[in-house]
């Protein structure tokens, strides 16, 4: 099988997120890092790259030259798709640049600033036909699978209720005067976009809670709040939620939750049975069946869905983690690249990954919850649609 | 130490919380059961009384016949107090009653029906000068006292945010038509009243989060939806919550939650640390200061606060639960019964009960988040003052 | 219902178990609390007995005088049994006096110091016919018994090994030099017996083990240790086991162990499937089946067996702990004196039990283990068998 | 930093943990794997390689072959190490031949079948001056490393007691001749030595345990069932330790608990503190000071030692696993490589990986645990000290 190519764009010295995309990419021996811009400034990019091991060659200064060479370069040597792992501002501009380009994308999330941009996404990419994957990393963990699974197949029944929370407290000071580069753009609306914690990580609850139980959201009411002095975006993120169909649901997320580090959690409750689902724990999924006791599922068992036991690598016991979750969407977005390159579907069961829908989906969820604690937390209509 | 001498309306065969008071008063040996009116049908209420081996003279028919022959007795052979387990309609004219005539008052949540009869019960109470508690057991736990206490403590600094919710699973089905006395009256407006699950679990929620973190609630934001259908109140109660110097909240009550029996939970987050309880676990309580690990505070050691100390009564790692918890109110209203007949001021430490204002609080509470989901689920003062 | 009569020996003022039996007892109103002795200093036994509200006349200097005056007092009146509650030197000739005169026997554990007494015991109480009970109070786990039904309908298949552990840590310092009052006499060979740690808890874990497996031991391999210098009697117990049928085993107690509280723990392998049980988190039992996920089995629910139902007071979620575990050898015992009292055979599901026979176990068990251990330490034959 | 290369021998298709070596080799970007004889059959061994990529100049088809021919090569294109992921009867003779030639060594566990060929190893291997890693994976974990400080900086006190337990269930039934692979060689003397569980995994219990305390074993007493009829080697071992200065333990491994995964744990109980931890919750250490509550000691987090904060990728709350744990032990041989081929001393902080003495040790534990079992289960001195 032959490696796919990636060039990186952000994530140089100093990022957080850049190395986490690195190691998820190269972690099954699939994907080869072979160039990158990993910073804005052309020297931090070099340097970067050079402490990286990228070829001087490809070791680009800026995005723009890297696109213009590695377009260049013969089909068969240029990057197969780029990663962008840098502040959200530069998702938009870069992603449409490369997908224009015919160069596959996996971008980070939230996708872009505004819905419009995404709907442009969407139109570049539909017209281009690049593959374009989101990390909503946490959607690919094998239990996340599993219960996305329990769901589709019926053993909970219709949904009638939704809670999911993704609770940090590492923004519970003022991080972002002293010299913290993740707490500085992250904090900064023009680099972050309009929405702080719900941005950074509400996202990611959005896009878990809909992965797992395709419900779609119609209203909600939202009531962000910035409790940190100085703060120029939300720290903290709550809302009800209502679905198509009437199920209702709570989710928050907040980044001043002292003693909370990375607490991701989602419970789906339905008519007849409900699950649990904790990102701390991710090895296991709690299922409690009206009629019963409740069952504990744990990853690499063979009572599990084939959509779990093919996100694993490792056997039962032996815990897998947030690395390889992250894995997970690269391997996806890598099959549906190659069965782009080779004309034929891509296999149901590996191209699962977060699509450029689910992003776009995100940055309207994002619009919409800002719009209702904007007018006076009133409750908002929040259904989202793909333009056509 | 004489026993004081409760008496009993309501509780009687086929009723749940009655028995769980009758244990709750005997625990400690401080207090016996020598009367009781335990039904609302004569007949129904002597059998239960034999059953329970109450004598013929005091087995009564009626709550009034009780009241009116109780008060015929000497001073020192009446009751000390009645214990009020009925449906919550009959709450208020038992108990106000039993108030007006000079006889202590131990009383089942939600109080009333309307803060109208909270306001007139807390009239007629100041008047007569009784004692008046409410059975919000939750809080008689000894780590909920030791949460308490470090919130007072300043050791969670300013509190920002509090999560609170109790999921229970009985009523996702239909039980109410099916002959389950439980499921029965506590879906009929008529005796439950304006509120379902809100009403039942909900105020033990809106208790345990004032309790703990002393805060005042300025405004609510809720939605109430009845999932089961044809079933008369709401079986599931979501809301947003803002505190009176900024702090923002959660609090939901289910009853259609699968898979939870009984999963009472409060988080509080401050400026210095945060903690977390749950009522299924309820010997530990988390402790997560700003600086430092996680601690497990456990019941029974030498390091929690007198007021810890003080309510427990079995060594740690010999894990105390509901029914100690709900001695402990008991325990708390009994020192105030005593201190008012030996006129003396009651030590603080042991006359630890939520009171008639708390009751009156929870009433209010109810309202103002059925007028929030009635009034198209805006947001509501919801600021609460006991009258003069 | 008539309440049965229980006089009480040992449990004064500064005593631990004795307020626990009395609460235990008390528990489910089926017993009163009538007669004592609850000192071995009469003066003690007095001012004790008065602060516990015993009328004058039955509030007695001494067991010998309880004795003399309850068996002069007519059937009707005096005490149905007496409740051991002493330091373990004393069980053995209150016991067999009480037993001897024909009144029921309940009694703390380890039961007495040596085999000759227990088949002393045996004897003795074959002969009168009186009930004895032994208060190993954690087989009285709702939970517990779950687990032995788990055990006897084959669903853990044939049992392969146990391995049941009792950790506490409250020893792990020079206590008995400094007035603790506990720590005294349970490491005072003369009122203990010839172990420690292995008879105070160790007993216990054998019972557990036993009680829910059925399997009987055959040898033992044990070393025990004195960590704490000073100290007369181990305070570390660990031993290798076999079963008759080859399944093996391994015990430890200890009261060194920082950080442990009354951490007894059981776990059970069979052919098909395997069973925790944890006495901190009692309310739970986990089920794991060779075929399918872990199952999390929880008091209070419809699929338990009829044992677990029948001895629990309250709903699932509504924790119910060690007191009940102990009131449920109380309300066993006396559904086995009512049987007695009315010539009729006990109801086996009420009347369930430990017996004079599993109190003899335990103290050969004992026996054996300081043999083994005395003995440079080598396996050991342990097979007991109740005397004819 | 230039990337160190690898040759691997073992692991071709249907291997398992030949695929956990080269994630783990990879996941840091400092090694790269380039050659390989991937099994004992030459075919097999040529179509693994091809499988996973190899140059087919370096795909051999026999161990021997390629350490041949990696010698021809110039000293700057060989390999750098070898990996020997082969069944345990191979790692001598190829970890010998390979040490002999001056080529570094990571082997997995038990090192070998014999104290004599581990002997002859650490001749071999102190006189070429290869580094020498042997795959004790779990103690690369960073809670561990950090369970290791606590011991070292004294916050436990003297140590009294040692609880190391490795739990499994997948060999509760006959796979082994039906086909499992992994199953066939680890129950086959010839291949997998004189030990089944306690080789295969008990190994891992006595590593962790040495690793984290530091104690010397004194004496051990242990008992090796073979419960699988027609199992040719041990899958259950009990076993009580001595150390040196008195401290006690248990130790068991069993590969016949349904229910259990690959549920390692270590306890340990000093004077002053405790501490607990287990592999399936990796993230989190249990510490137990004397004098206050329970700490949750969590991965990522500032207030660690430094050991345990080198040995992690990622943030708090974004939890590591097994295969981070396992390329720390990669990490670790890879500094004491690069060390020795720059002429300077390892960085202690990096070079941090179980060596040769801690793999002889292990074999001497086996050899130890053995001879006990089968001198009539008798306690049997177990010291062991590096040959000269």
């Amino acid at each position: 099988m032959r490696k796919l190519r990636m060039g990186m764009v952000g994530g140089g010295q100093g990022a957080f997120i850049g190395a986490v995309h690195r190691h998820a990419a190269a972690l099954d021996g699939q994907i080869e890092f072979v160039a990158g811009a990993l910073s804005s400034t052309p020297d931090k990019a070099r340097a970067s790259g050079r402490a990286l091991g990228l070829s001087a060659e490809r070791n680009y200064g800026s995005w723009e030259e890297m696109l213009e060479r590695e377009r260049a370069r013969p089909q068969g040597e240029r990057i197969d798709f780029v990663s962008i792992v840098t502040p959200n501002h530069m998702h938009y501009p870069v992603a449409r640049a490369f997908a224009e380009a015919g160069i596959h994308v996996v971008c980070d999330k939230p996708l872009v600033h505004t819905s419009e941009q995404a709907s442009d996404l969407l139109r570049v990419t539909k017209r281009s036909g690049v593959v374009f994957a989101v990390t909503y990393n946490y959607t690919g963990y094998p239990m996340v699978r599993e219960a996305r699974e329990l769901v589709r197949s019926g053993r909970l029944g219709d949904i009638r209720k939704v809670i999911v929370e993704y609770n940090q407290g590492w923004l519970a000071q003022q991080l972002e005067e002293s010299g913290n580069k993740q707490a500085d753009w992250r904090t900064d609306p023009s680099r972050s976009g309009i929405a702080g914690a719900l941005g950074d990580i509400g996202s990611h609850a959005e896009n878990l809670m809909t992965t797992v139980t395709g419900l779609e959201l119609e209203a909600l009411c939202a009531d962000l709040t910035t409790f940190v002095p100085g703060r120029r975006l939300d720290d903290d993120a709550n809302m009800l939620l209502q679905f198509q169909g009437g199920a209702r649901g709570l989710l928050w997320s907040s980044q001043v939750q002292i003693g909370s580090e990375n607490d991701l959690r989602l419970r789906v409750y339905g008519t007849r049975g409900s699950l649990t689902w904790h990102q701390e724990d991710p090895n296991a999924l709690q299922f409690f069946p009206a009629d019963g006791p409740e069952q504990v599922l744990r990853r690499g068992n063979a009572y599990l869905s084939a959509a779990a036991q093919r996100a694993t690598r490792l056997p039962a016991g032996h815990p897998e983690a947030f690395l390889e979750a992250f894995a997970n969407v690269y391997l996806g977005a890598a099959e549906a690249m190659r069965a782009h390159a080779e004309g034929r579907a891509p296999d149901p069961l590996l191209a699962d990954f977060p699509t450029l829908e689910d992003g776009a989906r995100g940055v309207h969820f994002i619009e919409k919850a800002v719009e209702s604690a904007q007018s006076e937390r009133k409750w908002t209509e929040a259904r989202w649609a793909a333009p056509d």
